[in-house]
This record gives C-alpha cells, structure tokens and sequence, in this order.
C-alpha cells in the first residue's frame, strides 16, 4: 500500500486539538474529512505530536497509508483546496511502506511565543503568551543552558501522562527578543529526541518566572533533580506553542 | 478644552472599516464607546486616515478633543481595558488645541503585503493578498522608482472620490522580499504627503502586474501620464493594507 509523508501547517486557535474526536473540530478530522473527499478513501492519518488544543504547528508531520492511486502532486493540490483556511498542506511525499511518524520521529522542535510588552498583542494575539511586565531575556537563557543534555524530566511533566520513561534529551534551549518589529516577542526554542507531556509549556513557564526575577536563574538543576512537578513552574498558556518541525 | 493625540493599532478583518456607520462595527465606533464608557463623555474622534473595510493599522493617528480631567496615563489605562481585542491604544499624548489628526498630516507611510508562495498563507491569511504564481521583485521594484516625486497621480485613483487636486508627492516606494520565515512575502511600502482614494492598492495591483511579467516595468511614467485610472493595473484588495505611520 502507498505511504505518503504529509507536512502540516495550522493556526490551532480555532481546533480542539490534533486528536479526532466525536463532535469536536480536530485537525485529524479536517485532515481525513478531505482525504475522503479527494480519494473516496476514509483513511486514519497519524501524527508525529498530538497538540494540544490551541496548540500551533508549522511543521506536523503526518503518516498515512492509502490504496489511492493519485500522485503526490494529485494529493497536494486536491487536498489544500479542500482543507480549510486554518490548515495548510506543506508538503506530501512518498515514504517507505513501514514509516511511522510518531515512532520514528527522532527530533522534534518548538517555539513557545511571547509577547512582552504592557500593551496587548493585535494580529499575534492567538498566538502569543502575553507577559507584561518586562523580562529579563539574557537571565532566562542562562537559565535554560541547565536543561539541555539528558536529563529526566519528571518534574516538567504534567500529572496524568502515562510514559514509562520520563527521560529525555535536549540539543538545544534557545531563548531570544526579537528585531525590528518583533522586537516584543520573546522566543524560547527547544528541540530534543522527544518531549513529555506539556513539557515545552512547562520549561517556559519556569523560565518566565526566571525572566521576572521570581526564581533564581541557577535553580533549573535543582528543579531537574526534585523529580517533581511542584518544583517547576507553571505551565505556559497554550497558545504560545507552535510545533516548528519532526527530523526522522 | 484638553486635547489628545492617539495612536492606534488595529486588526481590520472584522471591521467595516474606521469610519462610524449606524449598524456597523467601525474602529471609530469602538473607540467612541471605550472613550464613552471611561470618561461618561460622548466625543467625536478625527483620524489621521479613514481606513476602508478590512485594511489594518499599526499607526493610525486619532485627535480627541475632550471635557474630562483624566490625565494620558489614566485614559491609555482604562481605554486599552474597553477596548475590544482587536484594537489595542498604541499611546496617548497631549496635543495643542488646534491639533487635528486629518488636516496637520504630513507624511503616511503604507505597507502592502503579498504572500507569494503557490501555498496558501496560514497566519497572515487575513493579512495578505496571495499571489501564487512567482513576482520578480527587483522589477517591481524597479519600476516603483518611476512614481516617486511629485506627480499627478490621477491614474492611481478610484473613481467617485472627490478630492481637488490630483497631485501628489512620493517620498520613498519600496519593495521588497522577507528574510527566514517571511520568505514568502513581499512588502510593497510607499511614504507620502498624501494618497488619493485606493491609491496604495492601485499602485500594488499595477506593480504585481509588473512582477508577474504582464506588464513592462518601464511603463509606469506613461501610467501616469496617461491621467486615466484605465491606464494603471487592478486595485489589490484590501486586506493587504497596512498604514504603518503618520507624521506632523
């Protein structure tokens, strides 16, 4: 049976959620809602991260396994004009019959987004934590240096996961304000082999609470070590989440 | 009587556009009710620019002439907390009493954005006009060139308005493509004494005409010459419209 590897960009406002469910609007249903009606074929499409609801993407990646017969350009241009406006088709090839995008994903990157400025965010307004009293950047990304490596990181994992491993890597905790216009939004970037439950929200909640002086920037280690949710801060709204991209 | 000089940010979309109208949702409309609601004063406010429906603001400039004794501060407080989300009080300052937003304007400078990418836009999806096919921007900009100075913009105007002269001064028209993650999108942006009705969206639909091949990039002297709106491209819509400034 053809595979096809999908990349998917939504604005998640407006979605509850990746993950079908009856009676909700979920990108997975979009998403298989017109593979039907481009293919006849009710397919059941799987994701490398299943976001949250309010949750961003631009770079979803998505499995999926038809009988189809279509080319992959057939299934662009067929698929983007019947997804709607909040879902875009990025790209969509041809994968090897046994891949999988949640199993094999081997890196995964997000961007949590916030807007730090006393006035209220306008057009990122969905997109953005808004934060409006001044953070300190430079401590923040001190701070984060503390998690990146192998670490467990059981206590920036939201109670209620069911992971048998609450051990991860992390390549990389980038945290930076923006130039010129974007010159409110601070971003904090990670990406690493795999992420707890609500872990990125977490990681930039803590480090908000660094940035406003309400923790010490070198307490990430200590909070690693406590293994315990309470140690971490709180955790970040949604919709300051995009999932950037999936490496296999 | 206290004078104030505004400025406005504003996310056009679900607007008819700034000027107040019975039975529809204008800016001004909204910003007379957040006035209303924290100072129990009805006022008239004057803008620097009577936007049209769906063209956005990040500086659009608003006098306000008023009774109340509530100092800048206060009023930027309590106006921003009336204010409907998709309309944020960028600042509040006193102004002289002759001040007026409309007349004492002496420069605007506008921003036109094109998503230029075969896929559609997904956050700027309100924000844009999409053009697929691709725009040879340094043509476009090229032939910017020939409309700054001081000109007879005639043929850049739309039909029904009613303004004296047609002549007008342009300071600067550039364009040009974005960088990293605005890699899609060309900005168009022209700074000028003043703009005549769609002046901005005829020059971007005539300088898309350009970047697309359908027009020659020398033509544009003979456009303005021609003193004929048929002479000069589409008017683009308007929700790639952006007033970035106003100066006095």
């Amino acid at each position: 049976m053809p595979t096809f590897k999908l990349t998917l960009a939504y604005d998640g406002t407006d979605f509850s959620g990746w993950q079908a469910q009856p009676g909700q609007r979920t990108v997975q249903g979009e998403l298989e809602t017109a593979w039907r009606e481009i293919t006849g074929e009710t397919v059941r499409v799987i994701a490398a991260s299943r976001t949250d609801a309010g949750v961003h993407a631009l770079g979803q990646v998505v499995g999926v396994q038809t009988g189809s017969r279509l080319t992959a350009a057939e299934l662009f241009g067929g698929i983007n004009a019947k997804l709607p406006l909040d879902v875009v088709l990025m790209s969509i090839e041809p994968a090897p019959p046994e891949f999988h995008a949640t199993h094999d994903a081997r890196r995964k990157r997000y961007r949590y987004q916030i807007h730090n400025d006393r006035r209220r965010p306008l057009f990122d307004r969905g997109r953005v934590w808004h934060v409006p009293q001044p953070l300190e950047v430079e401590a923040m990304r001190r701070a984060g240096q503390a998690l990146v490596g192998e670490h467990d990181f059981a206590s920036f994992q939201s109670t209620g996961s069911e992971r048998e491993s609450t051990v991860r890597t992390l390549f990389t905790v980038e945290v930076a304000r923006g130039g010129g216009e974007q010159a409110a939004q601070v971003r904090i970037e990670v990406e690493g082999d795999g992420f707890l439950y609500n872990m990125v929200r977490i990681i930039a909640g803590t480090l908000v609470e660094v940035g406003l002086g309400q923790r010490d920037e070198q307490s990430l280690g200590a909070v690693l070590a406590a293994c315990d949710r309470r140690a971490a801060g709180k955790t970040a709204p949604p919709q300051g989440l995009v999932l950037l991209r999936v490496e296999y």
